[in-house]
């Protein structure tokens, strides 16, 4: 099930508990004992959702560790205060227009283009069986696993563009992607939109949910600019995370979250296909990731003649994100290759973002644009029904639009209220200048 | 299922998966595949109460980190002994008396007041399906979940008296609490007793839990007094958290363990009804959490001028704790509401606090016991079968019998043992004192 | 379920949801509606290994967070680099060799000794039901939560030999043990080897996984040498962890995820039988883990006179390994008991080991041996299959196997690449020595 859209989605997904109706005709074959009731699979995808669900909200966790051990101490607080913010907001946003943006049914007000615009709405307290379309899942378990995808694609952007972003500007372009950009383009394919009609494949979101934070974070850094002193004098100037138990803390978060991410994007439980499909995904996600962090440690041991732990450690997201196109068809072995290569992209690509002084903190643009890219090219190699030209019209044009739409919000914030902090700001803290209050008041030293 | 006690509250429960029989009646009728057998039913419900207790044990990570960030590093090991110690000693009295106290099924020892008393015996090893009452679910998964709760009413404890109460004095108001003052209380609305029977509605525990702890915790803090220099001169002396980061990650923690805290007190996951209120009981959770986060955001900025990060931290809990009395029944925007509302009781609560003198460590008073008495109450905004007289009557007769009980143990204890440690111990920090050391011996500044 | 063989016991496994089926054969009968339908038992028991499989999962990051927090800062992005690295080594290893070597079904290459030699190979995609044995589970899930099994072996040595030996020597280590040692030890029991086949118990890995990391460590402890300066002139220097919070954080993760450990090894849960057994051994295993904490507690207050949280949570840690080899036949008193005296057993070996001068820095043999091999032995107490004979008869095989093929890997490391660092490097930090790259460069203190 490599679709993820809601509605348009269901004639397929129907099929599977369908396929029992006939065998049930002869009621006295023995047959009858092994089908998966109904309303079995209902209560069976949607717990899908549920756990899922609270696998992905627990990635926000991760990338506000991974982030707050990636910035140096001085900016940990502020860098923590954006994380809780831009999930509060996502949270609130989606709810109110990016649910209905992204999956209107028949509603869409630009077919396969703009959805529909309402607030989120639950199905009523104590449904029964005969209110429900049991051939699917609940109304409450689908949104709160798409948000939780939402929420982190905005969690993508705070890395990037961290330590010298002001927390308000930052927080107002959390509120537009998340109500607006990610949405809008996530229905292009997930939707049913036109990029799902044009045969674009994307499982889980290399591209619908990891490039989208990466290009918001490209563009923002290249707007925002570098740290001061971070290419002075013609050279890259290293700043160190200030904690790396927390930076790799929050990889394992990441890493554990991604079960659910692409786990649950199988979006049914109902039969043993599907749960089948499930546990390929598990061992292949988990395949990649391992895969890229090796990758990196030896890479980093080869050309850096000493392992790279922030490299590992984004080595193994940059697998996770790369498996992320196609969790599922991949053999273990060829999971395990995709995962490499993102590993050794982000080792590459490091420096070469250096070479262009784009300035991101916590390596989110390799890990999540540059593997996302690649991912979603790699699904033609194990994924017969996907085409090279679908996949890359998918990348440009989700690219192109994130790109723009995120520029402009950029711009309009750098216009209106400006969004980076003084140099004086800069230089003694984002924590005591926004926000007055450190995050370690007793350990760092003067 | 606003109903949590055991066993006279299978009727209501049985009615689910009965009701699928009269149709299985006529056997070859296609609408047999449908229906969710009984045993799968008992699968299904038992694995939520292991999914959702896993889910509240991880809770207590969360309060120790929550704690162990917002204290100063002297006391860090202090409040990290103090979580493992509760921890482990709830769960051994509870076994041994709180289970059978708060659910004493027709075995009361006082009709509707005091249970029964006796350890808690599992079911038989590989139980069959006759040995069992389909109904509902196992015994031991329903222990492990109902264990989580009363372990987090004692963490909730830990925090408000933190960095001048005694280990041993402490870990013993624990005994009690988790043996009996909880359990007690907790027999009366989930055990089926007299505020059961008063129609006192509280779904997951906003006052069952939350507010119980909080009591015990105000009461706790009034009796210890504020710690040394915090209202010096007049002024109030805030002490800062010694990482930050780590009571984020608390915070995360807590907020996910919410979700099988609520989910799972839907008691039951065998019908397609219950799934879909679960669903809903997620999404409503996430939506408070969210919004309490926020409120707290947007109110200390206009405040203060400046977010405050452990304002936005308790906000979130806040929230959580305030739609806990009712996840189920609320919209999406009314669980927001619910949630900004107690969000906002953080930050007008924490300056009251102070104006009394009650030095609550980590803001647990206004997030469990404020948020909680809110919570409750707004019970009746959303769901008509609840009365705003029952719902006062359920916070009053729990809180004096929490503040008395509570009392009486901290007087006890104050009186043999003493209940704080000296002046001298206070200022060189509790871990060197009582336990000889330190949490991060090579970090922290002279 | 005490037996976790993949194939061989299938036979067993068929039992539970064909026993439905005559029931179905009168299919007028009302008693259709409890039975358990094939599929959905498999769907079911998958779901059981995915949840517990990503619960172990989560136990890396346990590991890592423990022993970054038990070790000097100066070593500290060594700890987190070898836990990354063999965990990620595990993974590829334990699909290339490892799982058919330990499952090899029919193909064994020496009859109930050795293994096949195969990769992995997952179902297909979209598996029909009709191409899979319903009886089960899918391999994928099954593949998923052993190699999680086999990659925490590994962690369990990282730890002892922390703070001196090299990074490349330990993960070839590392690479070795989870592609052949593991595997092929435990194939003799959960693979239906000659120790399954002499009625040796050992229902989670009390003995299969835990000792032999337990074995593992000592050896390389031994081979290794303890840390400079620990046992000069004749005392024991203690060395402090560099911060508590983490090893804190690091055992509540691993509790949590022994959740997983032992409630997925029951390797069933489509019966009522099973998901009550399951209830079971969650509440057992939570018992014996806060038993083994109390008891820790209350020993180093009477021993030290101050409690000793490390102790403490090692207790916690020893109490879970204790139950590990039966978490399903114990009552609650029982469990709590054996989880006792687990951790009572860390209080008095970590003294022990350093009159031996053997240098384990985080107490990873009193865990995971000492405690393994008392759990294995108390598995006699409770299950009344199991004989004493049998057990020591296991744990002596395991034990010789494993020290001797561990020695053999260790010294010719030590003769060719070395397994330790300089003494330069070592009093300087692994961290700068081996990698340049420092924790917290902001904290520790010249």
């Amino acid at each position: 099930m490599s679709n993820k859209f809601k509605r348009a989605a269901l004639a397929t997904l129907l099929a599977t508990p369908m396929a029992a109706v006939p065998t049930l005709g002869a009621a006295q074959d023995i047959e009858v004992a092994t089908a998966v009731p109904t309303e079995v699979g209902y209560i069976l995808t949607t717990f899908l959702f549920l756990v899922g669900g609270f696998l992905v909200f627990w990635m926000a966790a991760g990338f506000a560790m991974l982030e707050a051990g990636l910035v140096r101490s001085k900016n940990v607080t502020m860098q923590l205060t954006k994380n809780m913010g831009l999930f509060g907001l996502a949270c609130i946003f989606y709810y109110l227009i990016g649910f209905n943006l992204m999956y209107p049914g028949d509603g869409w007000t630009v077919a396969g283009v703009i959805g529909a615009f309402a607030p989120t709405v639950l199905e009523p307290v104590g449904v029964g069986a005969d209110a429900t379309d049991l051939s699917y899942a609940s109304v409450g378990s689908d949104f709160f696993f798409q948000l939780m995808f939402c929420a982190a694609t905005a969690s993508i952007v705070s890395g990037a563009v961290a330590e010298r972003i002001k927390l308000w500007p930052f927080l107002i372009f959390t509120v537009v992607l998340t109500a607006v950009i990610y949405p809008v383009q996530a229905s292009w394919k997930w939707g049913g939109g036109f990029l799902d009609v044009a045969n674009f494949q994307d499982f889980a979101g290399s591209t619908v949910v990891h490039s989208v934070g990466g290009w918001a974070a490209l563009t923002g850094a290249i707007i925002l600019g570098p740290r001061l002193g971070k290419y002075k004098g013609g050279r890259v100037h290293p700043f160190m995370g200030s904690n790396l138990p927390l930076a790799t803390l929050g990889t394992f978060i990441l890493w554990l979250g991604w079960f659910g991410f692409n786990g649950g994007s199988q979006l049914a439980m109902g039969s043993v296909g599907d749960v089948a499909d499930i546990s390929r995904i598990f061992a292949n996600t988990n395949a990649a990731a391992a895969a890229g962090s090796v990758a990196a440690l030896i890479l980093t041991q080869l050309m850096f003649k000493k392992p790279d732990l922030t490299m590992i450690l984004n080595g193994a997201l940059a697998g996770l994100v790369a498996i992320t196109a196609e969790p599922l068809t991949p053999s273990l072995g060829q999971a395990s290759l995709i995962g490499a290569v993102g590993g050794a992209l982000v080792v590459f690509a490091v420096p070469m973002l250096d070479r262009f002084k784009i300035d991101d903190v916590v390596g989110a643009i390799p890990v999540h644009l540059f593997a996302g890219i690649w991912g979603t090219i790699a699904v033609v190699f194990t994924n017969k029904g996907a085409t090279l030209g679908a996949q890359l019209y998918g990348i440009l044009v989700v690219g192109f639009f994130v790109i723009v739409a995120s520029a402009i919000v950029w711009f309009a914030l750098k216009v209106t209220m400006g969004i980076r902090v003084s140099e004086e700001e800069e230089v003694n803290g984002l924590d005591m200048a926004e926000l007055g209050m450190e995050a370690y008041p007793e350990f760092t030293i003067g």
